[in-house]
């Protein structure tokens, strides 16, 4: 909390809507962090009513993103924040609109668990279990990392999407291997393979909340920087990253 | 010009402001616009030159993106705005992130174009060219409603996302044929279904414009609603939209 500085301001008031927002942040992403884990769960297990259960959850998870944004600008027109305060809430901004979207692939995850894979393609669902295991400990961490503005921990969250997009790339190789073995899996296949890609992409998402700490910490821009770069500006040398 | 009441403002400066971050918004979206449409053309007509042109462009578009988000937060610090000039600016600071990742489409299509697909895979561009030159109409009518700020045309977009949906699925159909008939096809019918899936995913985001442009001129927010719903909002009925 240190690095937030709630407690400069003069307003007591203020710092309660800051602190607040920043609670319900964190409880939505909580609440995605659960969708996600039930949907793969869900998927794996083929679970009907778990899946089902997700699907619903969906509308609280976009209810608590209108909800903050609203919060947002209400504090940006009540309080008219400037510096740190302002990127705070532009930080927030942003990071639940990706939240929201992480949240849209636990719901696209559960309808497809629904569909009802076969005994025969239970394997294809083994295999995204663990893509998608990879993409929640990766969410996991981006919120931690952004409880506590912690931008060391961001930059070792960013280079994880590497992994997760190598782990992402064989699921594909292997289950163009399915298809091509037997033609006649190919639409299943393909609901799978629009899956992983799905889940691929968030930890690209988790990727873009690791910039936004780094902006709120830093004061500056990071997105479309290069990995190199933002290693150089942020002080985080190849072989920290190599090392872990 | 006249929704957006720039006049009203007693700081002529601000006026200025927010014109010119009007003007940049436009100039941003003109230049993905260019972008999509040299990338469907480069894919269809295997035009390594133009498809090396859009990669290159990209880094334009984003640099737009950081700069114009820049002049929006530097706005909100000096001006402290509200009521309707902020949501003005909030409008587009969740615009540019549209356009931005239509601009990645771009620039993914285009690195797909690369690739060149043998003589054999042609009739695969036709399906894709003639769904990406949907999505670009209904990028170039959004854009339209978004400089001025037209309620009534953002209803008619958000709508016509409904074809670009069918259009998609017949799309992953014919590419699902390909497939089954031919099991060596399949990595390359792959790449053109990502393809087509990116450009699809490009009507949502000009759905997503819509709902800003709703948010600007109605202060209220529209994500997450049904379609049936927005239409009773804002008074457009059913016989209308069949009636386009």
């Amino acid at each position: 909390m240190d690095t937030l500085n709630f407690t400069k301001h003069i307003s007591q008031q203020f710092n309660a809507e800051l602190a607040h927002v920043r609670t319900q942040v964190l409880t939505m992403g909580g609440l995605v962090e659960q969708q996600l884990t039930s949907a793969i769960l869900a998927m794996h297990q083929q679970d009907e009513t778990l899946a089902k259960e997700v699907i619903a959850g969906d509308a609280k998870v976009n209810q608590m993103e209108v909800e903050i944004d609203e919060a947002c600008v209400r504090m940006i027109a009540k309080r008219q924040p400037t510096a740190s305060d302002l990127r705070f809430i532009m930080a927030i901004i942003k990071t639940i609109s990706e939240l929201e979207r992480i949240g849209d692939v636990a719901n696209k995850i559960s309808e497809t668990a629904l569909e009802k894979f076969s005994q025969q393609h239970q394997p294809l669902l083994v295999s995204l279990e663990s893509l998608g295991r990879h993409a929640i400990s990766m969410l996991h961490d981006v919120l931690d990392a952004f409880a506590r503005m912690d931008v060391d921990a961001a930059i070792r969250i960013y280079h994880e999407d590497k992994k997760v997009d190598k782990e992402y790339e064989a699921v594909i190789r292997q289950l163009i291997t399915y298809m091509m073995e037997d033609p006649r899996t190919i639409p299943s296949v393909l609901t799978a393979m629009f899956c992983a890609r799905s889940i691929e992409r968030i930890g690209d998402r988790c990727q873009n909340i690791c910039e936004f700490i780094f902006y709120f910490v830093k004061g500056q821009d990071f997105r479309h920087m290069s990995a190199d770069n933002i290693d150089k500006i942020l002080g985080h040398s190849d072989s920290d990253n190599k090392a872990e």
